[in-house]
């Protein structure tokens, strides 16, 4: 159990931070004690906000001397409460909101080395500089940083051809629970060192290390991009019609995208200045993009020649592809806005969760059917990443039920079901967004004795006194 | 320290593993005892061949309550002695030569799952079956096992594009020290739960559990191929080159290989039917291959244009594209037969290095100057995959030594310089062959102690009584 912060400890932290690290007041700490999703509320002792990796350190080494607990944040767009501290306000809640430098871009060695705390969007526009690009994005990318992209080895819409960030991470500086920085920054594409300390912090919700910088892989810039709306009548199409690109066009399919028939109502629904941009209903539909890099041939045309084809041989039933960049914007805008309609439609039991490619069809089709069945009335909605077998599988109320009272109510038996679905095709609980404190138990539940005892096991080793975002991820 | 097995172990093994798995007949074992470059011998107490996980686990857990060691091994191509058991022959060495299932293959998941005993080029076979390919091939694909391939976390001539086998393997199956098994088969893209323990087990070398099973990423067939060779003038113009191919190409290029005036000139000295690829004598040769899927354009033309592109610009002195596939193997036969040529041209102290891939002409030129400079008359001989910043970095006698007799004398004091250059840069002293036996010291002399501690804090967590391949590794 951490000890709670002497006010010893915080005059030491407040005079090595100075005022501009260091903070108490509640004003200034409150929007980063509660989550994004506002489902928990913590409180910590003092908000630090550490320039640099001495002061990480520094931070690190104080608080390890008192047994004190640290919460690390980065833009605080976890959808889990992975980065809100406990209620009890024992825990220093350490920001990395200062450490926003790219220390460097590199078109010779394809690397960008930056701080935890850059925010995505600005590496995109770094990246873009030099006529390279970091392929990951996703929807929070005006906030989400860096160190809490890697701590939660975020996804996003390009996974499908460039991995999630572990796999685009070359390299990790960060501060282990002794006090040790860990300087694994150099961006070695080969490094058969031992165990890779990269890979066991990536995903690793700041439970085993403060991630300080990273070097991160960059790829050429895309020239073109062509993107398509198809509809499909069965989820099995979809993997059809995904297979069959990739056949085409290769590496060019960087997303995949499927939504249903109620996904695209409820986005006309409640989103202004949007329409189905084909004429007929479809049962699904899927969103896809490809690019080219500069000096290669645009994407339109092979796109457009390979959904004909697909239409013919009858994996899709119609398609269109966007003839302009702000129709391929507005194809976007729908996919984006799935979550943000489904909110205002009413509160919903939400589900990350994956299973292998093949799989993906049956869960969105049988596995829903199951679900519609056991719980009479809910409505399944399920859309994602189908080329990635990730989807977002989200069970709404009945119609005319109160939501909000409905989920307090029906929401953890309906999640348990779910991830019992899931786990019984050999899938994961959390995809993408991690386990943070929302998934602790039903990951305590599922995950299986093996996996749970390694799992602290290491975590032990590395911390023994349990002072890294604690309440997180293990039980 | 781990115990002798005593007959009751033996004999209750050998009940378990009846007479195909059990043997302690000294011609049977011997070939197993010595590694493959020929430099360690050790001894076994008897070599286990389990026939499947389950039998697996029975040996796990009856060496772990007699506290006895086990030193898996697949198809005995470690560079590194990573597979060969200490002399006092109180280990068991557990073979996986009879798990040689591959249980599927899916064109549907694009994945193969296939026992850790499964050969390589059995693996290729399988994927070419169903018209997909494993992208990861190597010189020992004749008898390199899956095991040992994930367990090495191996790379080869494609890591360019699609990485080393860890970015390869989406699902692991393994036994833990404690007997448990770790049932992380399943294929997922996406899977957020935790500490990622597939990616802990790659490259570990049996120090943290026994990978009986893997699901392998397939890639579409390659349809394609265009081969060239390349000479150029100086080590920096490799990577202009580089850069300036992936501009045009892209993806496309997957074999990025630099070899040195001296190279090729060994090769054509010592094997048979090898002929120089271009007329005139160049500093650096550069082996080029791109390849295409089914339905695209050949890459032949758009690696002539790319190569007359580069000579124009000053990248590159001259090239030629391989005429034919058999023109294209000959190309490859050089490369190849690099290592060969070397042995029979005498001993060398050998060194599998990387460093940021903007500094590899550094360390092809500067570097290897430096070394000459310091150790005079010795002469450097460095190749391999620039692109991943991988360089085979070997030191050859002076002319007119015993070349031996130089080895054992100067071999150590060489290699301590060569990997204080590379960490000087933040390099890696093992890049794709690990750490074993042989690489065991220097790992200690130059890890860090926080990297160091960290290992070993992970190792005493998962395996706290030290059975699992002793000796390799860890210091």
């Amino acid at each position: 159990m951490p000890n709670r912060p002497t006010s010893d400890l915080l005059a030491a932290l407040e005079a090595r931070l100075g005022p501009r690290g260091f903070t108490r007041d509640a004003d200034a700490m409150a929007p980063w004690l509660k989550d994004w999703r506002g489902r928990v509320e913590g409180a910590a002792a003092a908000l630090l906000s550490p320039a640099d990796t001495d002061e990480v350190e520094a931070i690190v080494r104080l608080a390890g001397a008192a047994g004190v607990a640290i919460v690390p944040q980065g833009g605080n767009t976890s959808m889990v409460a992975g980065a809100t501290p406990d209620a009890d306000g024992a825990s220093l809640l350490l920001s990395t909101r200062r450490m926003r430098t790219i220390r460097s871009v590199s078109s010779q060695d394809n690397v960008a080395v930056a701080e935890a705390g850059v925010i995505l969007s600005d590496l995109h526009e770094a990246a873009n500089g030099i006529g390279r690009r970091f392929p990951l994005s996703l929807a929070a990318k005006g906030s989400a940083t860096i160190g809490g992209l890697i701590s939660t080895n975020a996804g996003g819409t390009q996974v499908l051809r460039f991995g999630t960030m572990r796999a685009l991470v070359l390299g990790i500086e960060a501060v282990l629970p002794n006090g040790a920085r860990f300087d694994g920054l150099s961006a070695l594409r080969k490094d058969n060192r031992g165990y890779d300390l990269r890979q066991l912090l990536c995903g690793a919700e700041g439970t085993l290390g403060i991630v300080t910088a990273a070097s991160l892989r960059l790829v050429p810039a895309a020239a073109a991009r062509a993107v398509a709306w198809v509809g499909i009548e069965r989820a099995d199409d979809a993997l059809g019609l995904l297979r069959r690109l990739e056949d085409a066009m290769g590496e060019a399919i960087e997303s995949f995208e499927i939504i249903p028939a109620e996904g695209l109502a409820l986005v006309l629904r409640h989103i202004a200045h949007t329409r189905a941009p084909l004429t007929d209903p479809h049962r699904w539909h899927v969103l896809i993009e490809a690019t080219a890099r500069a000096g290669a041939p645009s994407p339109t045309d092979a796109l457009e020649q390979a959904l004909a084809r697909a239409i013919e041989e009858g994996h899709a039933a119609d398609a269109i592809v966007a003839a302009s960049e702000s129709q391929a914007e507005a194809f976007w805008r729908i996919r984006e806005s799935l979550s943000e309609a489904e909110r205002i439609d009413g509160f919903a039991a939400k589900h990350d969760v994956s299973v292998s490619v093949s799989v993906m069809p049956w869960l969105l089709e049988d596995g829903a059917a199951e679900v519609e069945a056991r719980f009479p009335g809910v409505r399944v909605l399920g859309f994602g990443h189908l080329g990635d077998g990730n989807v977002h599988f989200n069970v709404r109320a009945p119609i005319g039920m109160d939501s909000k009272a409905w989920l307090a109510d029906q929401g953890d038996d309906i999640s348990a079901y779910v991830h019992d679905l899931v786990r019984a095709k050999d899938g994961s609980i959390s995809a993408e967004h991690g386990i943070g404190q929302l998934k602790r138990a039903e990951f305590a539940r599922t995950a299986g004795a093996t996996r749970l005892h390694a799992l602290q096991a290491i975590k032990q080793a590395l911390d023994p006194q349990g002072l890294f975002n604690p309440g997180k991820l293990l039980p």
